[in-house]
């Protein structure tokens, strides 16, 4: 249950009900939240004064359901809009790791000959065997920051666990929680303590329930700046890496009030279909994008096989204008 | 390994190949054919004389993979083409199940209205359970056939099992065998003996692999007016229906020459998130689409949830022009 | 909703509610048997003095479920008895395949050997390339025919389409359908009108409840002879050809009133892994199993990987005996 | 690649061919181990005369691998031994979570009872809501503690993220890391650096080749002593919580030399079924067990409806001793 209390409410009577029905809370500028489980379905009559609305659910999606924001949230970074009432299809692109200032330097050049404004790349690879590349750490981090001041960008990178969560939050822009994080409640309940734009990405084993339960973590710690990312689950299907579930984007859609970004890239797999696949998830009239481009994927020490190079990049790039515009919506 | 003997090859000689190494055969305008099994890789020398061109591959995918034919099968029926140098995406509509005279006729009716030429509709209904709704059988075959002359439309219906095979084949213009009947040897081959379009389902528990052997079963006995459709799998993922493979659509665009057509509708399960489906296959690029649509969706005897009304189904299809157009195609 | 007409009642009467709900019916000895629709749960008043049980169901799992019958049907076939009061582990055993009468006669006298009564083989294979062995059809059965009258075996085999069902309920037992054939209604409503046992195998892609459903198919046409396997079901996991569902068993135990094999060979897809496998289906307490054992499994014509040879066979099914007895149950 | 460099190298030469090749390193009593990535298949020569032993792979199960150990590890805690030449299967069970210290007692008698002598209990839920039972953290090791020294018992118990790693190491005897924390490279590189067993949970979305690389991880760091425990992964099927994949732990036997324990509780999420399950793991021949039993499962703050109450685990318990006999194993 969700319930808003007026504004002017005394926190005594706040934390008497947190404690009371093991709620969280946090403060709005004309109410103050309060979010218990969904179990509950009414409260103490005492509490009546204090409360302006109540919201009942039949499950734990609740700060992210639709039943309580029937609008998209917005979610701003900067002058950069996702969702909310902006047409907004956000391009977020880079190569899957850094590697090294020439490598994320090409990469700046290349965001920056299409205006776009947000870079991806991996510091802390969460790479599931111990003898593989596994990133370069805050060395990495500092090369971003780099590319930020220097090229006016901003960073989207992963957090990989909860040992360098704030070297994360110190060095991104948005905060990417990989599909291997998601339940990882150490970076959960830490995101949700601050500001910052989290991109939460959703497990290859993960359901669309425990996807957005994951989001309310976030959400009923105050920060309500999340953004869901679809990146492919794990099928009996082996031809491609993964299969991208866009009947899961069109349920989030429809259930949810957060911005949905498409990761086409982890799903496929493999350069051939990236540019197909992102065509089909603009179609979807979805909010943003991560695509994994590589000024030369062939020597790239990560997911190799499936960054484009910047070529094909540009190429699919100016295909996607026209897509966005049949649906009402522009690429950033 | 696939081998074109030249065209005035002795039928002796043919024959005699067939039976040494257990291969299909069929004649074409300038060569015949002969498949063997992929494990295959050298035949007699005695044979080198009468044979123009020799295909060897790693697996039993052959007749349908681009190593042998690079550019992509056409499929004709009548002046509609599948795939081949066309730019169609072909739109085959209609309800799940015909279920009177009056239904039908109003689905063709709105058919006829769009320009749209072929419609779908089930008689023989593959249900999970023996007390649902099994379809009219012979029945609806026939309703079909006065819809077919009364409106010069063209019918796709589905093949349940064996047992009626001989009535789908006289009364439809594209036999569709379905996801649960997609590995039905007595339907495969004696499609394999016709010459009318096939339009083969991928079943929800079927492999990639395994779904386009499926169509080597037809193509093998000299049919090869084949057309791939994907369907949805089945993965954990329970909020939607199925889950719409659209990876696979790329594996099946790069590696096979069949034309592909998407059904959205049955992946999804909800009528909610079929517009926004529709549109992602559109901008996929592929070759055709099958929607449900029913005049009252909520009278429905079969597939209730998952149908788009009239005004729906009218309203996204007139949002898919600008998408084709945008990808260079056109749907008629 | 399942209803017992009293043993006297008019056929006129069972007609009339059969018409009118749409329901099956059959004889028992001292009922009449009619089953709608779950949907259903009160009918006309006027039906009251000739019923004399009712049955209220809220899914389509009703002639198998254990809400209708508590204890376990029993499936006979002479002197053998599945399920019952039976203590009866039954191991049926055989090659993938028939593919000669010298390898069909080794297996009969392996099987002779240990006083098994069961042959399990292949004429008719499901495989899903057309260039792999198809198996010998016809010839394959009359092989089996053989060893029946000469070695007084019974004999289990896989009906692959609707084509050839009448030449499997002519030669076989027990006929088996299997996982690819598992929602062909040709052959489960054929099977409904017989009165030999029937061995369904689930689909790798069905779910326990349409894998019920579809014996409720053969249930409510009047055959009562339905045995459930379990034979591995598809994930994302390929290190092993299927993954055996044991989970599921434990849920067809509980909530099914039918006798439950399994098939380990086919879930593993290696030999190394059936002894173990085969062991802890013992400990379930299951029915019977169905094991694949050929006399040189590296020349099969099928399966070869996953076939044990005779002496592994031998002493695997030697080491069965002592869980059997742990449980209470005995293997013959 | 695994080289074992003679016991009395300088470490000056180990330093170098680990800074050449990436490779991890530790000491052993008569040898030196380094390891690269599978990807190495030969070294400079100059490093000959140093080495003892070379081990060349296909992939990077490598310290895990059967090829380099073909007799299973034996993981040891005081005078109990997982695996090695024991015949042991290792009995750790109690509630999922200690919810107070009244329960937790309760759970201690009722092993000390049975001679049992690892208590299993969680402090740190991992709930994928954040309005659930999120467990009682610190107050619920130390109470873990006390039971530890007043009943004589071990501790086995679950890290949720590195957030509490500490807390975990220095509390429990068996580190308990959980399915969704098997990614956590933080806790995985932590582990490597103790000596205390691991307990590694399969992830219900993970390959078993990435399960054993995840194990690959804490042995790379020196860190022998790792069982691997398979419980459940998930797949279409929902009338069970997860899918035990007994396939899997075949596999498991047959390639890795790490003892395997198995958990069916969470696997099958459902009290009614974990008997018969259990008797299957035992007749597997597994190595160790973990059972949730509570107190009184219907009042239980997690997993109500999959624990046993203690009546039920006594007489499960009791029916595993003969089945463990019958394969030459004994429960303890």
């Amino acid at each position: 249950m969700i319930v808003h209390f007026k504004k002017d409410v005394d926190s005594i009577i706040v934390n008497k009900f947190v404690a009371q029905y093991g709620a969280f809370h946090f403060k709005k500028k004309d109410y103050v939240v309060a979010i218990t489980s969904s179990s509950l379905k009414e409260f103490d009559l005492s509490y009546d004064d204090f409360i302006s609305d109540t919201f009942v659910f039949n499950d734990d999606i609740q700060l992210a359901s639709k039943k309580y924001l029937t609008k998209k949230r917005s979610v701003k970074l900067g002058d950069i809009e996702f969702g909310g009432d902006s047409k907004n299809i956000i391009m977020m692109a880079g190569p899957c790791s850094v590697e090294s200032k020439e490598q994320i330097e090409e990469s700046s050049l290349m965001l920056k000959s299409l205006n776009l404004k947000i870079l991806r790349a991996g510091c802390y690879k969460p790479r599931t065997s111990p003898y593989s590349f596994q990133g370069l750490g805050l060395e990495g981090l500092k090369l971003l920051d780099k590319m930020r001041s220097k090229h006016d960008l901003k960073i989207i990178t992963e957090v990989r666990d909860s040992s360098h969560i704030e070297d994360i939050i110190e060095y991104s822009d948005i905060i990417q929680i990989g599909a291997k994080a998601m339940y990882d409640q150490g970076i959960l309940k830490r995101c949700s303590k601050i500001n910052k734009p989290i991109l939460l990405k959703r497990g290859f084993g993960t359901t669309l329930q425990e996807f957005v339960q994951a989001a309310e973590f976030i959400l009923s710690g105050g920060n309500e700046n999340v953004i869901l990312c679809e990146r492919g689950i794990r099928t009996f299907e082996t031809k491609t890496r993964f299969t991208l579930d866009l009947c899961g984007v069109a349920y989030l859609k429809e259930h949810t009030n957060l911005p949905v970004v498409l990761d086409p890239t982890h799903a496929m797999g493999h350069a051939y279909g990236i540019p197909d696949l992102t065509r089909a998830c603009v179609a979807m009239g979805i909010d943003g994008l991560l695509i994994e481009t590589h000024i030369n994927p062939k020597v790239a020490k990560s997911d190799a096989s499936q960054q484009l190079d910047h070529e094909e990049f540009k190429k699919m790039f100016n295909s996607l204008h026209p897509i966005a515009k049949a649906i009402g919506k522009e690429i950033i």
